[in-house]
């Protein structure tokens, strides 16, 4: 982990104050969905929002450093532990990067990203972007969450050098 | 996470009860260092117990798809937050397959496995193999644990579709 990210992480914890689990999927490079699980006890469901193909722009093209008029997979996921929605997730996908299989299961919104990695024994490192609080609404009212400082994290998926993905989580109470 | 061992978590947890940090650190494929430091507020630090290179044998070759007479590097440590022991660990790394950085790192055993991967931003991929309980005096005294029913999982970290390295850890009270 980056100086500027441990800097924005002890920033956020000393804004809101954190628990150990909000901790952990803050700064885990490993599956937020396996943690999920792990610290609920129950089994972690997806419900896609949404889901279509974009053309990246420039902002995304710096991130995932591909053209800006590459396709991007973008897709909107609601995690829910039991019937509780804890994580809202958004994720970028290089659609060109993506080998055959792993793209199918990735177009089906249902499928956790962690999960479909681990389906296809994918090689990946996680790179932590950005930690923050955001004000939103939308997914205030999706996590049930009265206030405007939603904790957020970015990461982006590293496969052969290159990003795969983007992925931005927003954390409800855990 | 295969059937099998997704009945021996069952199993382990019917048996003993298992905290959610201790659910999570056998669950995860993601960094224990991290876990642990998310669990506990502290940073981690690693004490070398023991560091050798060793001739595979016939298990281990089979585990790590090597020949038997392959060299591995073999490695005990203890992973402590602030002062106090949580987890003990064994790893065997294939040398021939590590490249030159991280070998580095490696053969010096106060560095984590985990940061070592980060580090270098090695692509892996990472497989349960087995979780369960076992009796051993000598990690019993090391983790502070009265009883001999203690905590274990063991996975292989995979890079380029070949086995890198397995990893034994055995877990205090979490």
């Amino acid at each position: 982990m980056d100086k500027k990210i441990k800097q924005k992480f002890s920033e956020v914890e000393a804004e809101i104050g954190l628990t150990p689990f909000l901790r952990a999927l803050l700064l885990t490079d490993g599956s937020i969905t396996t943690l999920l699980e792990a610290f609920t006890n129950r089994e972690v469901k997806v419900a896609g929002l949404k889901q279509k193909t974009i053309s990246s722009g420039n902002e995304l093209a710096v991130e995932l450093n591909i053209n800006p008029d590459e396709e991007l997979n973008e897709r909107e996921v609601i995690l829910s532990a039991g019937d509780v929605p804890v994580v809202y997730a958004k994720s970028y996908a290089v659609i060109s990067r993506l080998g055959g299989d792993a793209r199918n299961d990735i177009l089906k919104t249902d499928v956790p990203i962690g999960k479909i990695l681990r389906r296809h024994k994918l090689e990946t490192h996680r790179e932590i972007r950005e930690i923050g609080l955001k004000h939103d609404d939308k997914i205030a009212g999706i996590l049930n969450l009265n206030n405007d400082k939603i904790l957020f994290r970015s990461y982006v998926i590293i496969q052969k050098n290159v990003p795969l993905m983007k992925i931005e989580e927003y954390f409800g109470r855990i």
